[in-house]
């Protein structure tokens, strides 16, 4: 067992009628590591690495994403939070894994939310950097925004897909927009650019991605004109680690969290943007070890 | 003379310090006709083989698109809605019209608007098809609508005419969804689609383009949120034949014409969208044709 929990390992695993690839590494109690976009597991490797000694961590790709199933080559709306939460449950299941830390930012912090509404009596502690919640509301499409978050529209385009993936220039140019301006210092990614290139021209993988936005438009447009169902505040422990310099979800934006999140601790990520697992792992790492140790998992 | 206008020839003219290039044809008063994005002169041609009997017709590509001079290769602000005007004032002195009729549509209404308060002496009459005035607002920017209007946004992204201009097929990909979306039929520009992407293709033209959006977007945003300078009404005779089904340019918007143009006849084409000159060219020109006859032009 140690022996095979050495390193950081690719499975797959049925989940609900959908094939899961997952990451997986490391031995103790188990943690999810739920991605955003433009990602996929492999965004997780270097805090996997730091926690592998404490945590069975495991970093699913979802549905459309990374190498886990793609449900449809074509634009389609059947990836909404609640679906991709359901994959991820379907995961925990096939683990065997009946209680378990889970650790998000961006798309996977819709997803986590959607989960632990779902089953609050199966996840231990939710760690979120950077995380999308309902109380951003017209934030995100405020006019001096637009510039920011331009892109959850242009996704919506019909040919979006093609005309990103027409070449790998095109879709290297594109992710490094994104890879380049949402985080701190701009050289973040160059080391793995060919890497984030080389997964999203995988046939259906922007595809993939652009389906969530597809399949989350109603979602988000709902938080933004005021009209989502109210919810309880979720009482799991909760610690946010917010970049403190992403362009996109900004700082301020962290006012409404305690209206959300009844258990919170709320603190910033130094030198870092959208990315904070990426861009300080160290620091990143630390603070999921603390946090997950202090409420005792 | 007659000979010489016999069809549409392309001219060259010096304008203040800029190499403007027209589309010329066709013998009478003189009527400049302002084109919108993604196009340029070419646009105007089915209007103008309808109108050469009668007036003298010239349509310029604006700084960066067509032929026209491109004065920068880069992403540059130099093309605002003011210096846009300034170029087509530039190009009547060149061409000696004192006096002259305008027709106009999307970049080209923006421009139109800015040349008749400079100089309204010079300008007979405005005929505009989908017209960019400041009473649309807020509009622009409407949650539901920004599936719409993401494009004037993305325009903003670094490095977004490499993306564009990666290759042809993207290049065709991007300028076939607003040629046939913003169509009342798809296939409205099927037969020359080619031609556009040879136009978009040359050099410095889709940066000329978006350079245009980047130039325009303080003017934007004023206008979204309400701190533009105000401004008297326009008191030029001004007829708006407004394409009805256009998606992005709605017919509701026109409700607050009558208190930016106060000699003003507004009428919808029919079976149209966002480019009714070239949608419906007998009715478009049939319009032109009687509103610049109706004030005795």
């Amino acid at each position: 067992m140690a022996e095979a929990n050495r390193g950081i390992q690719s499975s797959y695993i049925d989940a609900s009628g959908i094939r899961m690839h997952c990451l997986r590494g490391g031995v103790g109690r188990p943690l999810m590591l739920l991605h955003g976009w433009p990602e996929w597991s492999h965004a997780w490797r270097p805090v996997m690495k730091r926690l592998m000694d404490r945590y069975d961590l495991v970093a699913p790709d979802f549905r459309g994403f990374g190498d886990s199933q793609k449900t449809s080559l074509k634009p389609s709306k059947d990836a909404a939070p609640d679906v991709l939460a359901s994959d991820i449950l379907g995961v925990a299941d096939g683990l065997g894994f009946d209680n378990f830390g889970i650790v998000a930012h961006d798309v996977g912090s819709f997803v986590a939310q959607e989960l632990v509404r779902q089953v609050p009596e199966r996840v231990a502690g939710l760690f979120f950097f950077n995380c999308a919640y309902p109380g951003i509301g017209a934030r995100w499409v405020e006019p001096r925004h637009l510039t920011e978050t331009w892109y959850q529209f242009f996704h919506q385009m019909p040919g979006v897909a093609e005309l990103i993936g027409s070449s790998r220039d095109a879709c290297r140019i594109y992710l490094r927009h994104f890879l380049t301006h949402w985080s701190y210092r701009d050289d973040t990614f160059d080391d793995e650019l060919e890497l984030w290139v080389d997964n999203f021209m995988k046939p259906g993988n922007l595809q993939g991605g652009f389906n969530w936005y597809l399949s989350s438009h109603a979602t988000r447009m709902a938080v933004i004109e005021g009209t989502a169902p109210a919810h309880a505040p979720i009482r799991t422990p909760t610690r946010v680690f917010w970049g403190e310099h992403d362009p996109l979800y900004k700082r301020a934006w962290t006012d409404r969290l305690p209206d959300f999140f009844s258990d919170l601790q709320l603190d910033f990520a130094p030198n870092a943007g959208h990315f904070v697992h990426y861009e300080t792992p160290d620091t990143a790492s630390a603070e999921i070890r603390r946090f997950f140790g202090s409420i005792g998992y």
